[in-house]
């Protein structure tokens, strides 16, 4: 059993300079807590030797050669903070292959190829960990692995996209458009100069995946998300949501039950009470449902340096007491170990909300009543208010819960219906019963 | 270094029955978790053999006899489930004497002896962990000693007390009276029959000495904590505070600046889309700022026999890794490491609430606004209306930021001046600025 512990990093950028800087200030409670002889950091990968660098890296401890980390038989854990998906995957492979432990927080590279690495691990008795590549702030898959360990997750909902929940919460709070509140978060550095893959869903999708991997122990894929942007939210829906209790959120779910797995991004209707609605600005959250524990929420900045790099040291603790202890099993290594079956449409199950802009005639009503009626679907809340200056009305309804596939079939039948102009827009509300707030008229059904 | 690990409990209510539950229907990844060979429950103390019990225990397993326990030499680790403080606290000394290590899940002997025991554990290179003894199903002190371990947490903002927190709820969102909330409370077997601990604070108060110290490795005392109980709260400061935009709930604060510690338990306007605003019923949450991380929340169940199981097993987890470790420091032996200072009155900073009857004469409100000009804080938000029937005022204001001391010197001027009918109720206010709601009347100030 080796007693003392040597250390390469791949990426020098702020998130490899904090975690220098925590492994060298804190080295003390890291050999107590871990009982190691010795930490230290032997080899560091730049891109380049001469960059001027606010941190205190020795320049003999840098290189730009890779293989100065993946070739040094002394290095124990490898550090990869490099980001990037095919040169961090190869680097991270070769690590593993020699039987260097690594730790990660790159979560395109675990979404994408967490499986194959994970395996890879476990086939050189290596630990792969990579608590730094879901909502950075927040100790997640640690609370899934160790302090939820004997309990069953069944669900789990989570705002996991700092920029998305910035824009929603800035359309919100203050009634700002979709534009003006892209606008704001690009200015304050939210936002990627092309922030696609936020306002897609496809980053939140890539965490949810590595979650539903962990807490269900399946074998997820990242095209088996199904994924709604919020590039088609407006500020009228925010608005209708509102006057019936409820929050728009950017919602990453992964729930499982006898019929199967669902993983889904989409913007979806949360109750204001309910503690998800307060999650505001960058700020992620996950909300975990345990057949043992209950309801249990997990709230904290998504991203930042400084949290990244808090994430990547209590891997790199993990990994030295797993080094330590000589156990096999990596903690986070939990994919394919059942037969994972995905949900069917059919069976995948919520409430939906929907906003109409009808036709003001005598039997509009009836007429959009039928179309639930006849597809077995009541609803619970319903609006409808004239419009200005149109024979036109605006109904907004949020239904009793029912399938996917049902509520596509509604949604379909009312758009055939003359009475209606068009669905401006559709949503899943999730998070249990809204209050309906005190003094606004509303149809309660 | 011993592989394979042999358990003793003590107490065998729903929560040790839980902990076998568990235990016995997770051998195979506790196994792989910790590297042991084996995990086994070799006696279970308990009052009474004859009992009819729901659970699975042999009989053989059984004993009335606490030195069957303490004195098995083949007993690794005991896990106390019984409650109680004085014979608890013995049957732990002997354990930890004779070099057992212990997880406790019991608060009230951990808030008062937790120093005491630490110290005598760490003297006999034993583990003592107590994840159970604050919000049952969150983990929260791993995650201060794990997750956050290279971080400096520098407040907690606290709910941790069911009862108090379901009944604040009712009066908030169903505006039940006090007595009426209590009712309910106890109804639901929230509320213990004797529910004084609850609602004075002192529950609250002795998970916020075990936080603090934990999070700030310093020695605190129960006596320590400043302490005011719901007793006084109505539903009329509730309404009031909501107009202004906030959430009356009894909060458990530790914070440490330069000037020292501070730990007190009050009913606390919060804002009301602050996180811990949406912590309703009978859930708890800890609210953490730490340097690096940031501000984080841990959200779940304070209670029950299930989610207190839970954060039991995964201490013992813990405790096998550190077995196998043979690391001599264990993680929750955090106390007096620092020396501890606390605060003193006038460097207790925070915005207060104030209620006051007023008599409406001319010149009233300029008797008032003297006070603070000349005790040298400005008030932000302000409500005044009139009260039916009366020659009388209501008024409320939300003072800056100031110390407690000048506050309560602001409290004894105004109750001094002869246009202050009396005080109503007072409070402190924390989380930052509240949005005041729209369509609510006030003068801001």
């Amino acid at each position: 059993m080796k007693k003392a512990i040597e250390i390469g990093i791949l990426g020098l950028g702020t998130v490899g300079n904090g975690i220098i800087h925590i492994l060298e200030h804190h080295k003390n409670e890291l050999i107590a807590k871990t009982g190691a002889e010795d930490v230290t950091i032997r080899k560091v990968l730049v891109r380049d030797l001469e960059k001027q660098r606010g941190g205190n890296v020795e320049k003999e401890m840098m290189t730009t050669n890779a293989e100065d980390v993946l070739d040094d038989p002394n290095i124990d854990l490898v550090i990869e903070v490099m980001g990037g998906i095919d040169e961090a995957k190869q680097y991270i492979e070769k690590a593993l292959k020699s039987g260097k432990h690594v730790v990660s927080a790159n979560k395109d590279l675990i979404a994408l190829h967490g499986d194959e690495l994970l395996t890879l691990a476990e086939e050189n008795d290596a630990e792969l960990l990579y608590e730094a590549s879901v909502a950075g702030g927040i100790p997640i898959l640690r609370t899934l692995t160790e302090g939820l360990a004997s309990d069953r997750i069944t669900k789990m909902i989570g705002i996991v996209n700092g920029t998305t929940n910035y824009m929603l919460t800035k359309m919100t709070k203050e009634e700002l458009s979709y534009d003006e509140a892209l606008q704001q978060a690009k200015d304050l550095g939210f936002a990627e100069s092309d922030p696609t893959a936020d306002l897609e869903g496809l980053d939140a999708a890539r965490k949810m995946v590595i979650l539903a991997r962990l807490g269900f122990s399946a074998s997820v894929q990242l095209d088996e998300v199904y994924l709604k942007g919020m590039t088609e939210v407006t500020a009228e829906d925010i608005d209708f949501g509102q006057q019936l209790g409820y929050t728009l959120k950017l919602i990453g779910l992964a729930s499982r039950s006898d019929e199967g797995i669902e993983v889904s991004v989409e913007p979806v209707f949360i109750p204001e009470d309910h503690p998800l609605a307060s999650v505001n600005d960058e700020y992620n959250a996950v909300y975990v449902y345990g057949e043992a524990v209950g309801e249990t929420m997990f709230y904290g900045p998504g991203a930042g340096s400084l949290p990244t790099a808090t994430a990547v040291v209590s891997d790199v603790v993990s990994v030295i007491r797993q080094i330590r202890l000589g156990t096999a099993a990596a903690p986070m290594n939990a994919a394919n170990k059942e037969d994972t079956v995905l949900k069917k449409e059919e069976d995948i199950r919520a409430k939906y909300f929907i906003r109409l802009h009808v036709h003001d005639v005598a039997g509009a009503f009836k007429s959009l009543t039928s179309v639930f009626t006849s597809n077995k679907v009541s609803f619970e809340k319903l609006i409808q208010m004239p419009m200005d200056s149109e024979e036109l009305a605006e109904v907004v309804m949020v239904t009793h819960e029912t399938s996917r596939t049902n509520f596509e079939q509604i949604a379909k039948d009312l758009e055939n219906l003359d009475v209606v102009e068009t669905i401006k827009s559709r949503y899943r509300v999730e998070g249990g019963e809204a209050d309906v707030p005190e003094q606004r008229d509303l149809a309660l059904v």
